[in-house]
């Protein structure tokens, strides 16, 4: 996969795409990462990439111009690439690029999802643009920009830590980009429930002490506890997600009577 | 204010400290930022921080002591500070540090938002843990940390892009951070819907046009336009905003217009 950012600070981006796993996946050859500087593209004397509104009112608007070009600079190269990389094949092999995702990272985006990354994890090429405290042309969203996102509803100086996590959180799906210890820690998330608590040593901590059942040895009581404790934490904290979540008869009942309990002692 | 993060990838940060908002604010002595990483504290010979966890399954946890001793490693530090920049001082001036929000990144935690966002920044020291694949010890929960935060519902592989995105929307909210100009732009999120289109130069991009009415000079008018656009883009995109928006009567007829027409084009 290929993944580039349009920013005015790619400096920031230097941290985050070196170390851990997403170093680790560029080193690998799985996913390449750039972060490109789209103020040389302004075309103007100062280098000048954002302008008042039209219409008044405060704050600066990012021009169309400097992100057209940039984006347009990026795609042509990679065109340039994939007809080199194809002059030795044969016609059957060669296939046209699939065109990038272009994605506008903005708190007027649709929020982002894990369904979205695993959607996103499908594709050949992503192209972030962030801005920094500016608001975009209305026309780069609409005649350049496939996707809007935005990460929560909280606002940031810039949309370069959206585009890092949802950068993040597409690389880690990529085939061969996580190992296998750490696979499994995500399929916890698949069931739509928050996780059940982890303990690990020392058995004793200060006086606090890891639960006995899961010292037991019996794996069945094991499972049911995590079940209960990761359906118990999801009602308590986020019961919005047990609306989506696969339970069985039995689950519903315990849940329900969980309910039943905290209302009886409310009164 | 003070910001620590205890983490096992410390160079992530740099980047992003060093970048911008964040940069200035603490060039300007508004906000010290630190990235400590919690592995020396683990005090085993391996340096080890996380071990399996009790009751069997795949992932790793991490290890209450480490974290914990990093903290009280980090508090009794400040506490000296605090005592010896007091020596100077008269009795009557003397005060207690307010205890620090130990904040600890995860997605069980509570879904970050930009009133959390208003709380921290009230705050003196914010200490945050960032694991990394690894789940958490659940003393660590339990006993240590005052918030659980969580940026979205999407896995990432650690907690320091969560840290970075609440860090810089903490920051920007502190006095003497943003100038007037990006003041003002912010404060168009207070309004809790959806930004309206921006436009600025050139007034013809591509054969792209500016819509008149921002080149009419009549100020109203022009107010007027913005808020139906911010009213429509919220019920188009994200209209569970719109329960907690503060709307005239007229406003929400004309929503509800805007409804029925839409209904009657989908029959």
């Amino acid at each position: 996969m290929k993944i580039d950012v349009l920013t005015l600070f790619p400096e920031m981006f230097d941290g985050v795409f070196g170390t851990s796993i997403l170093g680790k996946a560029r080193e690998k050859g799985i996913v390449s990462l750039r972060a490109v500087n789209f103020r040389p593209y302004a075309g103007n004397r100062h280098n000048t990439v954002d302008d008042t509104p039209y219409g008044g009112g405060g704050g600066m608007v990012l021009k169309p111009d400097p992100i057209f070009a940039a984006v347009e600079d990026l795609l042509e190269g990679q065109a340039k690439e994939a007809a080199s990389a194809e002059s030795g094949q044969s016609l059957d092999e060669q296939q046209a690029p699939k065109p990038p995702r272009v994605i506008l990272m903005c708190p007027q985006g649709e929020t982002y999802t894990q369904k979205k990354a695993e959607e996103l994890a499908r594709e050949e090429h992503l192209i972030f643009i962030c801005g920094h405290y500016e608001g975009y042309d209305e026309r780069i969203r609409e005649h350049l920009v496939t996707d809007e996102l935005s990460i929560g509803d909280y606002v940031l100086t810039g949309g370069e830590l959206p585009a890092m996590t949802v950068i993040d959180s597409v690389v880690r799906l990529l085939p061969g980009v996580l190992g296998n210890a750490t696979s499994a820690v995500a399929d916890s998330f698949s069931t739509g429930l928050l996780e059940h608590p982890h303990y690990t040593r020392p058995l004793d901590f200060r006086g606090w002490k890891v639960p006995d059942i899961l010292l037991s040895g019996h794996h069945a009581n094991i499972e049911e506890w995590r079940r209960r404790e990761s359906l118990r934490r999801t009602l308590e904290r986020r019961p919005d997600l047990l609306e989506h979540a696969d339970l069985t008869i039995k689950e519903k009942e315990w849940l329900q009577s969980v309910r039943d309990q905290k209302a009886s002692r409310d009164i």
